[in-house]
């Protein structure tokens, strides 16, 4: 196979995509949500930095895809939100895990890292979460449902860090029953159990 | 008063040693735990780079120290695991908080970025929590030891990012009794519950 990065740059498809993924994982950990350019991510990646808007909208888009919080509201609603809502917790996790492992981790200490770094990633995660389960868990009718939304996503970016960015064992290589079976249980009660 | 940086080099007292933790919680803030040299953050405190072996015997104790990690495991002993078993959960989080709320999150922030980006930060924090914590889990008899830390240590770095990173309300600026009440019984259940 010919090497891509010896075809100078690269045609708008798919290829493009995966190339700026890829380069914008790398500068955003390098340099934090505030100091990485859409110049530079697009530079590393070979490409123009007008593939930046076309594919991400911008650099807030890009850096969502990039840390795999592409995740809608539509989204977790179908996958989250529909089956039996005493499973609610199960889904989370299943799905938490599905997204996540997927890249090894990297992307969520990414997150981590330029919301440790900068208010401006920190923001973003804070609107993406209230955005993402906020109306949902406020259509459950639960009482205290901001309480319960931030003690949820405490438990659950907890996992990401202990899981990917610590890696404590035997939890960092645990599977996934292991973890729906042991967390779920708390991610259960802070969505609809007693507080 | 006189502003001591005009006085050129500080004295090797308690001054030294608070303007080395000042200096070190920026320097490590800004270029993580491998970038930052002793040589860098002394220039920064205005202090002999030797002050450093002094006070904190290396970078490695003056980070610990910057962090807010100089918890021993003699300190946990006679703070947390001293008293009732079914109230472990509940020291603990007066203790996290106590800890960590008195520097408003900025050392807790430089924790998680350094073990976000640097793979010695993360082993660093993976050896202080099981230093600091597993020997006494281990020594209450129950089973899975080992699981029981990392998914105790999941939900406590779990809260310090929601509180202190992402900064997630109402969690954020939620006063301790809500969150003894909250989060002691996920962390009780950890420690001593079922699985």
């Amino acid at each position: 196979m010919t090497d891509p990065k010896r075809r100078g740059r690269r045609p708008a498809g798919e290829d493009t995509k995966a190339a700026l993924l890829a380069a914008a994982r790398e500068v955003f950990t390098e340099q934090g949500f505030d100091g990485a350019t859409v110049r530079a991510i697009a530079a590393r990646a070979e490409v123009d930095p007008a593939m930046v808007n076309h594919w991400f909208g911008g650099k807030q888009g890009l850096f969502a895809a990039a840390v795999q919080l592409p995740i809608t509201p539509e989204w977790i609603k179908e996958h989250v939100f529909a089956g039996p809502v005493d499973e609610l917790a199960v889904r989370v996790v299943r799905q938490f895990l599905a997204v996540w492992d997927n890249t090894g981790g990297g992307a969520f200490a990414t997150l981590v890292r330029s919301a440790a770094t900068q208010e401006s990633a920190a923001q973003m995660l804070r609107e993406f979460i209230t955005a993402v389960f906020g109306g949902m868990l406020r259509e459950l009718g639960v009482d205290q449902p901001e309480l319960r939304l931030a003690l949820f996503g405490s438990q659950l970016s907890g996992l990401g860090l202990a899981r990917y960015v610590i890696r404590l064992e035997p939890l960092a290589s645990a599977d996934v029953e292991t973890l729906v079976a042991t967390i779920g249980p708390t991610l259960q009660r802070y969505l609809t159990g007693k507080l």
